[in-house]
Parts: C-alpha cells; sequence; structure tokens
C-alpha cells in the first residue's frame, strides 16, 4: 500500500497501538492524543480514523485518552466535501449528520472480516477469564457454547482445541450438522437442562435471555457463566446471583486483553476498505 | 419416533440402504424395486420417499434397479390429496405438477442440514480418490481448495485433519479471516498462478471456470485436479487434457463411496422434515 | 473401587482438594489439617496420604495448611509394618528411612500417568500465563517450545489447538519427524538464532541453560520467556532481566491454578497404585 | 549437502523414486536396474544404495525390477574396504557377512525418524483402504486403533483429524493418560470385547494375536479389520473368514500407496545417516 496521511482521533488502547502499526508500516501519521485540536487542520488529511465504539453520549467522541473532548459537529465542521472518515459502531444519527456535511464515512465493525477477526481475541479473553476463574483445566472440562455465530464458532473450534469436551446450543438442523461436522456435541432446547447439570462452564453470545432462573437452577454452584453477548447479554443476572453462580459480563475483550492484536484487526479492515474503494 | 408406513421408489444404493434403516428403526416400509407397481396401492402409504436425484429424463423417476419404468404422471396419478412425496433434487415442474395433484411434496435436498452433512461423504470421498491418484501422501502434500462454501470448508478442515498443507482460494475479505482463524492459508485471486506451481493436489467445488488454460499451464505435470463441481465443473477439461493434467470429474461420491453414510443423512433429513411439521 | 479408610497429611489445595474427591467417591477419609496430630492414631488408616513435595526441610512433611509441624520421624514411627505411605516427589533419603521403618513407602510422582496428566495443568496455566502477559493472542502468534519431552508435547498440541505458529526445538532426527507429523515447525539448534528474532513467546521445558545471553540477544523486547524447567530453570535469568526482557519462571502451575484437577489426577494415580498392588 | 556419487542396487518403486530424487537434488546416481552389473565397478562410487528389505530369500539382494539376479555375496566381493551400504531391513548375518569384507554397512530402517516418518504413509494407505472398502465414511465411524506405538499414534491422530471417534486399546496406566491427553477414548483390555461389539473398523499394530476367535466373535459382520502388524500378524484370520468378517492384512503400504514419499522419507534417512557420520 502506498504512503499514506492518517490522524488518528479518540478510542482506547487499541488505537494507541493502531498509531504505532500504522507508523511501522510507513505511513504518515498524526496522533491526535498529544496534540491541541484548535492547533490541527483536519483538512490536512487524508484518512482520518476515529475510535471504535464511536461515542459514548451522542455528542463527543469516544476518547478516554485526551485531555480535551472531542465534539463530534466540530470535527464534522471541521472537514472537507469527500474527506474519508473511518471509524466503529458509529450510530445510524452520526453517519446521517457526517452525510449532510458532505464527509465520505465508513463503520468498519460491521464488515464480515473485522466482525470474523475480532471474533478470535474475544473468544480467547474469554477462555483466559476461565482459565482464571476456574480452579479446573479446560481440557477435559464440559465447556458448553450458546449461541453459533461468529463467536460462537471460534470459541468451540478453540476450546476443542484446548481438548475441553465441547457442547453448542443448536437452534436449527443446519447448525445440528455443523456442530456434528467439528465433532462438538449438538444440544437441542429442549435438552438444555439436562446438559446444565453437568456443565463446568457456559459462554454465551446470544443477545437475549437464555439462561433464565428456571434453567440456571440445573447448574452446579461451581459452574461459571462468562456472557458475550452486549448489552443486557443472555442471563438472568440477578437470578443467578440469588442461586450463587458465578456470572462474568464480559464486555470488550479483545481491548482489554490483546490490544495489540485488535489494533492490527483493525488496521487490517482499514486497508481492506482503501483498497476496496481504490483510494 | 412414533412408527410410520414409508414405501421407497426408485433410486440407487442409498434408497436401498435407507429401506434397511428405516427397518431398523422399527417403521414399515414397502421396498417398491421388489415390487410390481400394479399391485402396489400408493394411497395405503403415510410416506412416499422417492429418488435423488428424482429423474434424468423428465418422465420416468430415477430407478436404476427397477425392472419397470416408473413414469412421474403415474405415480402422482396414482396418490391421494394432500399425501406426504419426498424426493430430492426434483425440478420445478415436478414440483409444480405435483401440486396440481394436491400433493405434499418436498424436496430434501436443498435443506441446509442434507447440503452439509452430504459435504461430508463427497468430502471423504474426494479424499479417497486424491489417495488413490496420487504417488504422494496426503499428509505433507500442499493442496488447494477452491471454492469455500459447505464443501470447501469440510473438505479444508479435513485435508488439514490428515495432515496437509491447506490453502483455500477466498474470494472476499471475509473469506480470508475465516480461512485464517482455521490456520489455512488464504489464496487471492490475483496470486493463483503462483500458488499453483507449488500444489500437489486442487479439489475444485465452483461450478464456473476457474481454472481455464491460462491457468492449467502453471501446474506441475504430476498434480492432480479433482473436480467437485456439478454439471459441466470448474476446470478446462480439454485444456487439462492437452497439457498433459490429471484430472477428474468426480460427482455423485457419497452415493458412491459410502452409500450407509449417504442413506442416514437422507434418513435424518427425512425425519426433520416429518418432526417440524409436525406431521 | 472398594471403599477405603485414608488419611491425607499436608499438602497444598491440592490435598484439600483430594480429600473432597475421595469423599465424594465414598471413601472414608480424615484429613488432618483439622486435627491435632497427637490425637491420632496413624496406625487406624488403611493408606496414608503425604504431600507433592514430600518435604521443603528433609526434617518436617510439607504441610503449609496445618498449624503443627509434622517431623518426618514421628510419623513413620507413628505407622506399623507393612503400612502404606503414598506422597510425591520424596527424597531417597526418606524413602530409605520409611523402609528401615517397615512402611511401605510409595512415590507417585514419577508414575508415567501422572507425569502425562500433570503435563496437562501444566501446559494449561503457562497458556494461561501467556494470555495475561502478553497484548497479542495467542492464536496467529509465534510461540517456540523448547524440549519434547511430556510437558513439550502437550504444550505443543495445545498451543496449536488454539491457533498459534507453533515452533519446536528438537535435538534429535526421531524430534523433527514426530514434531513434523503433527505439523509443527522444528527449529533445529544451530537455527535457533534465526527463529528467536521472530518469536512472540517462548515456553521453556528444558532444565539446563538453553537461553544465555548470547541467544537471549536475539529475542525482541516484546517476547515473552515462560520457564517451566525446575530448579534452576533454562533461562539466564540475570541476562535476560538486563535486556530488558520479559520472564517468568513459572512453577507448581497445577496446584496454583488447577487445584481441582490436579488434585484428580493425584486421585487416579493412587487408584492405579492401589489397583496394580491388588492392595 | 554436498554432490554424492551414488549407485542404487535393487529395490521395488520408491528405490526408483529415490534415484529421481537423488538427481533431483544435484547428486550423479548410478541406477543398476538400466545397466549390466558386470559392466560396473562398484569401487567406483562413494555411497551405494541397497534395498527396502535388504532380501527375501538370503542369497540375493530383493531386486524385482532387476533382470539380472544380485548375489549378496558378489556385491560385497565387489566392495573395497569402508566403503559405505546403506539399506533397510538387513537380516544380522548379512550384517556380520559385511564386515568381514570391512565394508561399512548401515541398515536405516531401525532410525527413530525413519520408523516415525514411515508411519505417515503406513497410516495413510490404512486409511485409504478402509475408504474403499467401507460403505460409511470414515467421520463419525467408530474407529478402533490396536497399539500405540509409532504407528498406532500417527494413525490415532490421522483418523480423529478425519472425524472418526477414536478408540484406542491401552495397556498401561501410561498409554491411557497420553489417549487421554489427544482426547481419543482409552479402551482396556478387559473392556475390549464391550467395545468390539460397537466398532466400524479396527487397524492393529500388536504382532501378536490380539483377536483370537474368543474375541472375533463379539464384532458384527459389518466390521473390517485392516492388520498392519508385520509377519503373522495380530488377527487369527482363520477363525475370521469363519465367522465372515472382513480382513485385510496390509503390509507394505508406504511402497504400494505412496512410493515417493516412502522413497523421501528413506532419502532424508540416508542424508541424515551421511550428515551424522560427517562423510
Amino acid at each position: 500500500m502506498k504512503k499514506r496521511n492518517f490522524i488518528v482521533l479518540g478510542g482506547d488502547k487499541r488505537n494507541l497501538e493502531l498509531v504505532n502499526l500504522l507508523w511501522g508500516d510507513g505511513h504518515n501519521v498524526r496522533n491526535l492524543v498529544e496534540t491541541d485540536i484548535q492547533t490541527i487542520d483536519l483538512e490536512d488529511y487524508e484518512i482520518i480514523i476515529g475510535p471504535l465504539p464511536f461515542s459514548h453520549d451522542n455528542e463527543t467522541i469516544n476518547a478516554p485518552f485526551h485531555s480535551q473532548e472531542l465534539f463530534i459537529e466540530e470535527i464534522f465542521k471541521g472537514m472537507k466535501d469527500g474527506q474519508l472518515f473511518i471509524a466503529g459502531k458509529i450510530e445510524e444519527e452520526h453517519i446521517l449528520k457526517a452525510k449532510d456535511y458532505k464527509i465520505n464515512i465508513i463503520d468498519y465493525f460491521n464488515r464480515e472480516e473485522m466482525q470474523v477477526l475480532n471474533a478470535i481475541p474475544t473468544a480467547e479473553g474469554a477462555i483466559q477469564l476461565a482459565m482464571e476463574y476456574l480452579p479446573i483445566t479446560i481440557h477435559g472440562s464440559n465447556a458448553l457454547v450458546l449461541g453459533f455465530g461468529r463467536i460462537g464458532k471460534v470459541l468451540a473450534n478453540m476450546l476443542n482445541g484446548i481438548g475441553a469436551n465441547v457442547y453448542v446450543l443448536a437452534r436449527n438442523y443446519g447448525d445440528i450438522a455443523w456442530i456434528e461436522n467439528y465433532k462438538y456435541s449438538p444440544v437441542l432446547f429442549k435438552e438444555l437442562s439436562k446438559y446444565l447439570l453437568k456443565v463446568d462452564v457456559i459462554f454465551n453470545t446470544i443477545p437475549s435471555i437464555v439462561l433464565g432462573e428456571e434453567m440456571l437452577v440445573y447448574l452446579n454452584k461451581q459452574s461459571l457463566i462468562i456472557d458475550l453477548a452486549s448489552k443486557l447479554g443472555g442471563i438472568d443476572f440477578n437470578a443467578a446471583k440469588g442461586l450463587g453462580i458465578n456470572t462474568i459480563h464480559a464486555l470488550g475483550l479483545p481491548g482489554k486483553y490483546a490490544p495489540i492484536s485488535a489494533a492490527k484487526i483493525i488496521k487490517e479492515t482499514i486497508y481492506n476498505i482503501i483498497e476496496e474503494r481504490g483510494i
């Protein structure tokens, strides 16, 4: 890829690493963290990279390492027509606003490769948590994965690779077939309670309540639930607490446990966007 | 599943095995192969199972083991309103005709679980062919899979399991991400020729020409191409012949190399259909 | 196994869990931790289980959870002729002394199944440590295993299962053959420095200096060395410190990170000893 | 490796391929097959490579592709003091005779790397045979491996990689531990009959009768036994025949099914011998 002129705004450890990686690849990169926004002319940069997620408050850009607040409106105002702005998990309203300013705004988070690659540090972070909390090895344990989307698939594969007995909740006959192909054990919803009795660790990836109180009662007290589903998750946490069951609602694992890998994934995705658009 | 009353019409070795399997599960099964169609009243059977594929000539049911011809029109005429007829790969016109006769006709072949499970004997049959033709082991060989749909995924997983160096042609960034997740090597189309130079065996699953003469020239003469794509396949077979490259257009592998497994898959799919419809 | 009459003396968390597991299997178990040794008549117990390791000071039994000191000599004196005493890592002098007292003393630690099964929590603990320290995922990382004995084999298998690029230092042609069979990359000693340049994490299992200063200089500063070799380990820790390379000398991982699994392994080994001897 | 001056005598397809491979690596190679032994002066060659096995009749060198007989005694007579002669499976008496002639004779077959690498085409050939004979897929089948030496280990690993349910007969607690580590199912000898009831394919590697008539009766008639053990094998073939059980005594698989891979293995081993001796 030819030499580019980037500026990176906001973001957590991943964006700090992203700056290093872009430098390492020979690009010009301005890291706004070290600079006063007032002294910057955004129009000078070919590509502006924002954070993941884009904003927590709908007013400012998510920028925990900046001493200043970065108001979304002001950033957009400072950009020129057709300029490229790339960030992750941008709310619809900000995309519309950016378009009003004639900004070429792109959300990298919904791209398939980003989702798949990001599932790797997510799964590995979840396994690390399980290793830390459980007094048994993952090898030889009974591990149940709820959901067989991207994270579920990557997680089942890794758990199997470490030597767990992998069970996957299957919601249709197609899922069952894939689960059997990979030699995991499919669990039908109607049989779930029976399996809960012998499970050591559960990884949930389904963003709606799968384990309510009526299910949680089947779990033994030594088991652990790691919920990877965003927002409210898939566990009735209050019920679990009442029953004395250990739960972890683990979000943002890539940024927390593998920021360099997470940054590499973002970088690759940004490169793909640039290449695809022939920019 | 409660005891059912089946009749099985036509089909290859898989349908012969299917009769045995249904018997083994305790159902009543009439195998038409041994009987004169004239002496049978189709209306007596709860579920009529046809072959895979349904017909080769658009007039008769595909029935290589029958001494009689089974005319599609006559079979449909002999059935009653709402009676269940299940077969695989039924052409649209026959589905429409069956509906005219108010027959409840279902094609099991397009179901996801059938496609996924059938990919297993297909992949394994392809590997058997490669083992038979190649003077080298699959373990340690450079194996290239063209296409990353169901068969491509199952094949790549199995080849990796035997110890091949697995390369997969990736057609988009999402594919690349999955291929990297499973630790195969992704090959971009633009780099294909470079990889062809060192490949020992190619498995094609893409039903349009991927390896035309301009690509085939890169292959060494000891390599082997196994084309699993239906109809015309993905190889320019004439060009390959001219270049002295070994090719096998391998179709219908499940029925040929693992008829009992193939029959089990059909049986499971039929059971799923029955259960899903609450019949 | 028929009901037995055990007493468990000393030991770390593993022996506490061992008591629970033996109870769970229906045996009588006295846990000395809760009792005054003076009130106990050791001769009443069929099988006396000591700790792993047996002693740290050559005078007392290793018993961190006891309020009293348990003098080896006194324990042996309190036993009767032919009574069974089973513990792990017992120094030769104590075995001889026990034999003087006509005690049937057995070290479970040298048994092959103990060594192999114990390699599992050791390897998994090492991987957990690597996950905790590294800002990258193990998946996709370059992981080098020094030594291809039991721990090396188990570790390479698990790292491969998670998706690392696994390199193994091979010390002879037989090792190279096994490493190739499992699809890891063999590294010859003479090529080691070249590989060190690109390695992210090193796991050492060789109990003599493999990585002295002249080798450590090839490592990049972001890499991590986890030394699993007992006693002095296989790393020149001072040189590593001077060079700013992160090292962890990780000993006793099974007891620290997976005490229940470790206790199960001890229990199985003790059962095997009992069964083998027809006791 | 520097350029050498080889002559290759006798042998099956593997030695023909070996000639090609040595040429391909840039060595001088004389292939005796095409030449009259009388016209050759063996003393002119640095290294003389014989066949695997060395002799079938104790008088002549195993040379199926030669039109002449190659008498062992004459070959040895034609060599000079200290000349290097490398072959495989040389009977003790011929080694002694060669030493009488002051020949530097080396058997490559007993070397660990040869045995391990040769287990790969052996295992893969056995799997090919199973695929050819069984009407079911190896994926999902119950496959029992008798013996957990080199071939047993490689075979279990490959069967697992294809998706079989792998059972391994374990003869001691150490074996059980390794089998559990790799997530196969250990089978104790005392439980063997129970497992035979559900097994689809058995691979024997133990060179003494494991499956006598009293065991064979437990097998169902659709199952297949592939015996890889040399000489008399581990199956009572007469009893199996009487019971209608399919058996294959499969010997020499590397040379038959993967001669080029087998030749590569021989070549590598010969190179290792040369390098080790600093010749």
